[in-house]
């Protein structure tokens, strides 16, 4: 196959990178894409670092086996546990969401002073601070919060209800009161929510979602490499999952917010 | 090994079936034991029955090798879609936690009306109308509901904040306005959220938790195939996890409300 022809690998612990695919093909309507959601082994936010880099070895295995040209990390728990590990063994350009996330906040920000959420492992390993302070330097005030129930809730469907509301007002109010401009969404599930976070955050503060950037991202690697799809053929997309093939069509189609028709089942601890 | 010194094995999809390990310790001091918390891959309640199979065969091939003369079941979505499975490969006895807990329910209604909280999975595979039934019979009413943010609230450590009260209000209250004089604790992370789920239930609605009653199914069957530890030592307890064993120490001394000294670490995928 034509190394420009072959698709874009995107991988997730589950089905939150879905919002990043959604961004992907968008801005490149002619890129044919594979994504893997590791939904039989969802969530990663809380498992130890250790864990995540032996199931991401797991599914970059795969990806390479699917001949994808560019692999994109659609998860900040991987980008923040994995990301130089994936760099070293893809053979591919990587893309992950944390630097397209922490650049997206710094150029909003007026005050410099942002707040950042994700899960237990991303804020504790403190990738974001090191993004932002590489990007700004460290005349910056950045405030940190893990949201662990936002991934539950994200997938429970409870997107704006009372208790998203609640949940959210009780994470981020600490937050709020550190006189923050911006709150970059760490994690790839939280647009999901960002009704029941805005109803928290209120107008004055810009939520960062990196989707769009990395798909910008996306599109600079490709180009550089001289691997943007020439086709004029409608593209292909490839759909992979540990789990249920029937819960992930379901549910990725709405977090896709189009529908998924064929989702293959990979058991990928065998990678 | 003496078959009666050997230990009795009990696994859960991660910390929950610690609550089920501390009544079986409180009830037989006597007996050493294995427990098996698959941290890694956790939580099981919405993943496909597929999937759960093919995690449990690995988990019973484990406990195999450490020589466990009893295998209990301390998960009730293993219970719900693989205990038939267990049965078949096990070669030792097998205590589950779905039959307990309906004969408990069944003795503690007055007016035969039941509530029953579980997993997704639980609670689509009808286990517990079916149990209760066997010993009821027709002529009872029973009322489920699936509770996925529960398990999420337990492992966040909020067991009765004020969150924990909203989600177990949302969740419960279509039970309660069915008039059920008992509710079934169908999962074994909910006794964790007791207070949280009595604040809604109040003081009329019995809740039952099967861990005691499991813990006497135990004794009646190893009693039964004497296999009774009769040794005066202290008995010994081994801890096993999928992900990290920090984690699991200190999450689980929590759960199991005792100091957890030694974690070991399995690739459970491996089995």
């Amino acid at each position: 196959m034509c190394a420009a022809k072959r698709p874009i690998g995107i991988f997730d612990s589950g089905l939150g990178g879905l919002t990043v695919l959604k961004e992907i093909n968008k801005e490149m309507p002619g890129e044919n894409t594979v994504y893997f959601g590791d939904s039989g082994r969802t969530p990663y936010g809380n498992k130890s670092p250790e864990t995540i880099v032996r199931y991401t070895r797991q599914i970059v295995r795969f990806l390479q086996e699917q001949q994808v040209k560019l692999i994109v990390i659609a998860c900040n728990t991987v980008s923040a546990c994995a990301a130089d590990i994936v760099r070293d063994i893809a053979g591919v350009p990587v893309v992950e969401v944390i630097t397209p996330g922490a650049e997206a906040a710094v150029q909003a920000t007026n005050n410099r002073r942002i707040g950042v959420i994700g899960t237990r492992n991303t804020i504790t390993s403190e990738v974001y601070i090191r993004a932002i302070r590489d990007i700004a330097g460290p005349n910056i005030a950045i405030f940190q919060r893990a949201c662990p129930m936002f991934v539950s809730l994200a997938e429970e469907g409870w997107w704006d209800n009372s208790i998203a509301r609640a949940i959210a007002a009780e994470y981020l109010t600490p937050l709020i009161e550190n006189d923050i401009d911006t709150l970059l969404l760490g994690c790839t599930h939280y647009p999901l929510l960002v009704g029941a976070i805005s109803w928290v955050t209120g107008p004055a503060i810009r939520l960062i979602n990196a989707g769009r950037r990395v798909a910008d991202q996306v599109r600079a690697a490709l180009t550089e490499h001289d691997l943007i799809n020439p086709a004029e053929h409608p593209p292909w997309y490839g759909f992979y999952t540990s789990d249920s093939t029937d819960q992930f069509q379901e549910m990725g189609s709405a977090f896709l917010k189009k529908p998924i028709d064929d989702v293959k089942r990979v058991n990928i601890e065998l990678y």
